[in-house]
């Protein structure tokens, strides 16, 4: 039995375990990032039935060649078909529900549509399966990475941070922020990445109070803050890093934001270990920027966990919110990434990725963080 | 008023008149493209409570700067109003949804999650809200572009069509598909596009055969077939190019298909016209490959809408497939790109963009469609 073969069937039976808790049959699996994390196929369509019997993945002929190369190599999870999809994946979902005889199937509530399940429901009157939204099952595996994945992403955590100095050169006097952009995207590719994760983000000058501004045709000034935002995917798992730097005269203000922001990344990352809650992860960030009286102006959480979605779980966030009031746990791993955004100034975020550890946390994209670059 | 004005309250008037057809008195519209659609604005979260009344844009505090910049803008829609996100989307919607006085509030019912349905409808029990699934009543404004609108697909058309030269020339000999896919993304930015519209595919050799390929470390071989599909974004919208080169000497199999696909895209390219249905222009492409016995081999469908999504109405497929029975009229856009794919050989699909005018269409992306450069 090869290491896949065992990553992957164990994520099949770590899932058969959850749909018992829910007394379900089978799960239907219609988000695709948690396709690809049972059945190790990317695809931008598909879904998967997945029972203690195995797993029936549906897809359409584009994807039939990889699909077939998938279940026939060493690393397919055990019991994995393949159903290829005939007129509509609607219509072949439907008939493969129908015919399974299972009476319990759970859908995941998050990724199906309103039309979708309205649709699986008219097929499926007059039989005796009963279609139950159930949220979270695969990602509840999703959000401890085990060892192999915990080396992708020490690798990609490498691979990005030597990328920074590079990125950083690229941010020049009279150069538009579109350009630099496009400049960051080919960096990541001849650094390893096999994709970028995101839209990558630079913003100068005032647009650099947007938090998500897009590239625009604006060049970079003499005294801007400039604000990177940039991702790379690397075997499939998304790392995301943010710097700002300055070009020229630093203005005490724009010093000022940088080194709070600073000092409340080192805040939250110094509380990172097993048996914290993320939401105090969050807290750290946001009460060292309360000090220099700069919480009204840190308008978004302090991180999101990395995995093969850029935004997964955990969210690092204020208490209360979804998805943040959650117990930290080896094998996390997400982004802390405070910021400050001062409309009319400009904005400050400093962004690093962190892997929780049996101790505490691994920095994941050890590279510096100084506002200044030339 | 201006003609930015003109232009989101007219889409605005449009879409209540169909509200009216479904005797519904609101619209929350989920769709991030609709919502850019009826508003202006592009951004990765929101939504929108669309009635007769006006527009209530419901969204985060990421974008607040710009949505409040977009509604003191004079191509506003007129009666656009602001609601920032308090704690979550899902409250802040409920509580509109509940105070609003309206009765019947259509939902996107593709757009709208199984989670948020349930969640919205428990939210609102006990009130005399009812939630109506809806499909399509925006984008049934947005299949047939304006003026404005063609005008902005000609230079998106214009832009994509003289970046084809450098593209191609990337191509070499003992280069990495990764890298090519890289260097085609700069070429983008650098003639004029916001952002890709996908992630770029370079298949090349064995791997062309595969439709959706992700560009891998392959690197192109003498005699490959180097299969080549690229997008870019521009104003907000997407046009989308393919074209499939061979390096060295070209056998007379790949020659074969490529002369085999460019005739069936001629074909299907000279029906295009008000009046006829979208699949009749998929018949003309497969009948072609049928007579040189490829129908086997051709896989998908022969085009797909472009606008602000990459893949929007109409769908250009065979009769009966969802989306794709449909009256071509003025206005619409759509890609025209039939391909092939013969598994251990290799593929060739050729794609441009039309617009259908009164008199028949206009081809977008005038580029030569040449197997051999080199």
């Amino acid at each position: 039995m090869s290491r896949e073969l065992t990553r992957l069937t164990l994520r099949h039976r770590t899932l058969c375990g959850r749909l018992a808790e829910h007394d379900l049959d089978a799960l239907l699996v219609t988000h695709l990032p948690n396709i690809a994390y049972l059945t190790g196929l990317r695809a931008s369509a598909g879904a998967v039935l997945v029972a203690p019997e195995g797993l029936h993945l549906v897809i359409d002929s584009r994807y039939s060649t990889v699909a077939a190369t998938l279940i026939a190599s060493e690393s397919a999870p055990a019991g994995l078909q393949l159903l290829p999809v005939e007129h509509s994946y609607d219509e072949t979902i439907g008939l493969l529900l129908g015919r399974t005889g299972f009476r319990r199937i759970g859908v995941e509530s998050e990724s199906v549509s309103l039309r979708q399940w309205n649709w699986l429901n008219d097929n499926l009157r007059g039989t005796d399966v009963t279609l139950v939204p159930v949220e979270g099952l695969v990602e509840a595996g999703r959000i401890v990475k085990d060892a192999q994945e915990a080396r992708a992403f020490r690798e990609a955590g490498r691979l990005i941070a030597e990328a920074v100095s590079p990125i950083l050169a690229l941010v020049k006097i009279g150069r538009r922020e579109r350009d630099i952009a496009a400049e960051i995207d080919l960096t990541l590719a001849t650094h390893g990445f096999e994709d970028r994760a995101f839209s990558t983000i630079v913003a100068s000058g005032p647009n650099s109070a947007l938090p998500h501004a897009h590239p625009s045709d604006r060049s970079v000034e003499v005294g801007d803050l400039v604000l990177l935002d940039f991702g790379g995917v690397y075997n499939g798992y998304c790392v995301d890093l943010s710097r700002t730097v300055c070009i020229g005269p630093v203005s005490e203000q724009a010093s000022r934001l940088h080194v709070a922001v600073l000092e409340a990344q080192m805040a939250a990352i110094s509380v990172v270990r097993p048996g914290v809650m993320a939401s105090e992860v969050d807290a750290a960030a946001r009460s060292t920027l309360a000090r220099y009286e700069l919480a009204e102006a840190f308008g978004h959480g302090t991180g999101h966990g990395l995995g093969l979605e850029i935004h997964e779980a955990p969210r690092v966030g204020q208490t209360g919110q979804p998805g943040t009031d959650v117990i930290l746990r080896p094998g996390m791993v997400f982004t802390v990434e405070p910021g400050v955004y001062v409309p009319g100034v400009g904005g400050v975020r400093i962004e690093d990725d962190v892997l929780v550890t049996e101790e505490g946390c691994e920095l994941l994209t050890n590279t510096p963080r100084g506002l200044s670059v030339g």
